[in-house]
């Protein structure tokens, strides 16, 4: 198993997620633009695996170093690489509050800990939340006499993450367990994660069924959908909770079927200043991710084709926010809560 | 504007959708083979085109003649060919009841007279949910100091039908009249219907954006959309209407904006032996619709690519089905009426 994201003397070697599934390729990165650009262009992409990225991202800059290496100025160009995913800046506020008071000589022997640090909380809070994740699930499949039909959205796998997934931590704590699992993987158009979960459910055995986006109201309606569980990029304090785009459209479906939709995050994806989900800011992506897609051509060659010409106008959100009434509850590390009982989480 | 359908001594030439819209190109379809693969390869497709296409196909296939000639065989053949949109089956019921009682000699010229009746209902019946439909729409733009947005999904334009479509026909009458409008369109995968929708609103210059099927429940939630408008594969006696798939998702953002929702078709979309929309077979199509996309390559070639390999499983399901509940109206040739209400319009 390939990891997401390794060290490695001075670097980080990540798993090149623009080129996955089609083509298992790590890219060694060394430069702040480095990094900036592999977060931007999602190499790297996943709310807890951008955090971490950018933690490394703030070292690799310091030792980069000379007079340009301004901590406040790197933190500030490395947030500016997405908007959405608050772990970003509460990995690179992390990074600020433990450098800032340290001789600049000792910052960048320093960051790197704390980057190892970053990575290591992400790994660990996932593995809890896959365990207070697979409580529940096992408790779904008591009385079912086949496996238990878990729809997510987008990838919340090991692969947004530097260990374990989110939305997937449970799934697979579960499916160790031997509880019988089958997982609904919706594409999840313009960037297509969901082909990213299929490789990773695949790679951990896990069986599931890939589906066009579309297809998720007919399947939950039809009862053919047990639990809904997907990831987060941001949580309001009240619990409304920013995610990949359709998401919101899912949790409809599910609150119309009267079955559960959960949402599972590390706490670092909680933004108390954010008061609700209007606040969250919405990041608007390029419309050539709509017009084109990416796949392997006749010859198994990747290759991007063109679905519509440059003069068709597009509207490319990236992100959608589900209000609190619509989520059963909130899978964190220190296990699952109802949205309107976050803030006892974090008090 | 190329029709999408006409006659052409004997036969039919077809606006070929499989390839818009990268690439203008009609086809000439003489043979019963040939009209059966039109249906089910999605050359031509939409609910009313269907309908009409397989009208022709039966005439097509009576001059093919000899000891084959059987009128039943020929409509059961071409009944198979797509399982939900009803119009097909309200078509060759109708070519049925029309020939049966005439000896068969005459059978052949009386069904090329009976195709072109059928056509020409089609578009009478349009061109009249256009004039019903844009009643409303205009309405809806009182007060208003924007352009009108409306949201539909999948191709219920001119190319579903044999003119002026049926979600779309109060879209052109309105901007016909001069009444500002703005179309967001679903892309719809896996067939990305929305291209042809994005093609036809082109071509009759109403300002529209292409989406991602994932963006509807946003653009809904943030205020960015005043109503939507789909077509039916079939509407149960009770309301309930099979559309593309995705529908229903729509339909449940709508509910939760507060919007309205119409549904626009033809009442020969309706199925008074379908109680509610359970009794709807929803048709399940080739998994490589999913896996796979065509588009233009590199070179501007129309050229598939694959998104994932064979060895993924997937489910593709085509139509879903969004209950009465969720539905303001039904637009017909009739006018437009309460889900509820339907059953008077029958009478």
């Amino acid at each position: 198993m390939i990891p997401t994201l390794v060290e490695d003397n001075g670097a980080i070697i990540i798993l090149d997620q623009t080129r996955l599934p089609h083509e298992v390729v790590t890219v060694r990165i060394d430069s702040l633009a480095g990094v900036m650009n592999a977060i931007t262009a999602m190499q790297v992409r996943g709310a807890p695996l951008i955090g971490a990225t950018a933690a490394f991202g703030v070292a690799i800059a310091l030792a980069e170093g000379a007079e340009d290496a301004n901590l406040k100025l790197i933190c500030k160009l490395l947030a500016a690489t997405r908007p959405t995913a608050v772990n970003l800046i509460w990995a690179l506020n992390r990074m600020q509050a433990a450098l800032m008071p340290l001789p600049v000589a000792n910052r960048t022997a320093s960051a790197w800990q704390v980057a190892r640090e970053i990575a290591a909380l992400d790994a660990q809070a996932n593995a809890a939340i896959g365990q207070h994740g697979a409580t529940f699930l096992t408790r779904l499949t008591h009385g079912l006499n086949r496996p238990l039909n878990v729809m997510t959205h987008c990838n919340a796998g090991r692969l947004a993450t530097v260990a374990h997934g989110t939305a997937l931590a449970p799934v697979y704590a579960a499916h160790a367990a031997g509880v019988p699992i089958h997982v609904w993987v919706s594409e999840t158009r313009p960037r297509n994660q969901g082909l990213l979960t299929a490789w990773e459910l695949n790679e951990a055995r896990v069986p599931h069924t890939l589906i066009a986006d579309n297809a998720a109201g007919h399947l939950i309606a039809t009862g053919q959908v047990d639990v809904v569980i997907v990831g987060a990029d941001r949580i309001a304090k009240n619990g409304d909770t920013a995610n990949k785009i359709g998401t919101y459209l899912k949790a409809l479906a599910a609150q119309a079927s009267d079955i559960p939709f959960y949402v599972a995050a590390p706490l670092s994806t909680v933004d108390v200043a954010c008061a609700n989900g209007a606040a969250i800011p919405i990041e608007e992506r390029n419309p050539i991710e709509v017009r084109s897609l990416q796949g392997l051509d006749k010859r198994g060659q990747l290759a991007t084709i063109n679905l519509c010409g440059d003069s068709v106008a597009v509207a490319n959100p990236a992100f959608d926010v589900t209000p609190t009434h619509l989520i059963t509850g909130i899978i964190t590390e220190r296990g699952v809560v109802a949205p309107e009982r976050l803030r006892d989480l974090l008090e």
